[in-house]
């Protein structure tokens, strides 16, 4: 594969890799073997002449006019998407929604290993978690000395986020899974932020619920 | 309020209604009294422009030039996201993050009453949850015929959520939160659906980890 141009791939681009790995996935296990820019453009949503520019983004992926093969595409996207080494992962806010996202990281992502879980309640600390044990936040700074993880997934609120942020930051951490509604990007500079907001996702459906 | 001219108001306003409503709710919390359209654009990461033409969308907030109160603002904003009446809400798949999602629904979210949950697993039917008792999805006929949900919230896997979906839109539910990768908003029309993709945010997170 050419190296890719980092300089051009723009944040909406990477937002659409894992669109194009579900649907060349798909196709992958229906046996389907060629794709043109325009089919994938199809159940993308997209123009085709979009597909081509994503995709030479990465170096082309494939010569244009005859189709790609779902293979090598498949491929090629899952080496952007996913390295060898899976990115050591500690989670911040072991309430339900906490719990629920260890399971999801440590069950169904792929590239992700959770290696600690941290908390602030006593109620909390010392439980069982995906096969960790829950730590005293108060541990965070002599782990992350430690083990230097690559991304924290913070499960917990607004101002606890706010107050925390520094402390990750200071320690290392440049990755963040963020479903707190602390906007991490404005405060600092040059950290990598995924934002989730469940909350807004609900707001917006309620507009729409009432408004369609 | 005037009436919203409900044709003007495209999705990207309807999706900045909730940070507009999170950003005023803070400020009204901090005493702010009055807010300019320039300095709700800068927390907000968006022009004055913007902010002026995402108002006039719903009849404008207020006059401009002079700012806009922002309790005033808070209070129109949250008539158009939250109804005075919840709407009834039925959870789809009760395993870790449909449980996550159940807590968060009676927990945190405004506007929304979970009245069942539904899973086809014999482990899952029968337990508790969120004050509910996991109902066998074979009900679901007899219960949507009864009780006529507003959303249906499907924390399933993509080909579960695709063998379910013409059921729950033949019962009447026009309103998915979706948790599945399935698209339910391309099979069908007229329906409205907020997609949550955790693990598109996961992997776009990882190529983002790996190339900054």
């Amino acid at each position: 594969m050419p190296e890719p141009n980092q300089n051009r791939v723009s944040l909406p681009v990477i937002k659409r890799l894992p669109k194009y790995y579900r649907y060349l996935t798909e196709m992958h296990q229906n046996g389907v073997v060629k794709v043109s820019s325009s089919e994938l453009a199809r159940v993308m949503g997209t123009t085709a002449s979009q597909v081509r520019q994503d995709f030479n983004c990465f170096g082309g992926f494939g010569q244009q006019g005859i189709g790609y093969q779902v293979d090598v595409l498949l491929e090629e996207i899952s080496k952007l998407l996913f390295s060898e080494r899976a990115l050591d992962t500690i989670l911040i806010g072991t309430g339900r929604l906490g719990r629920a996202i260890s399971g999801y990281l440590t069950g169904e992502a792929r590239g992700y290993r959770l290696i600690a879980a941290f908390d602030k309640s006593p109620k909390e600390i010392g439980q069982q978690l995906s096969g960790l044990v829950v730590q005293d936040i108060a541990n965070l700074n002599e782990f992350c000395s430690l083990y230097k993880p690559d991304v924290a997934v913070l499960c917990i609120p607004r101002t606890s986020a706010q107050e925390i942020a520094p402390q990750l930051v200071g320690l290392g951490i440049r990755n963040f899974w963020n479903f707190s509604h602390y906007d991490l990007s404005v405060a600092f500079e040059g950290v990598t932020v995924e934002n989730v907001h469940l909350g807004d996702s609900l707001m917006s459906l309620g507009y729409r619920v009432r408004n369609s």
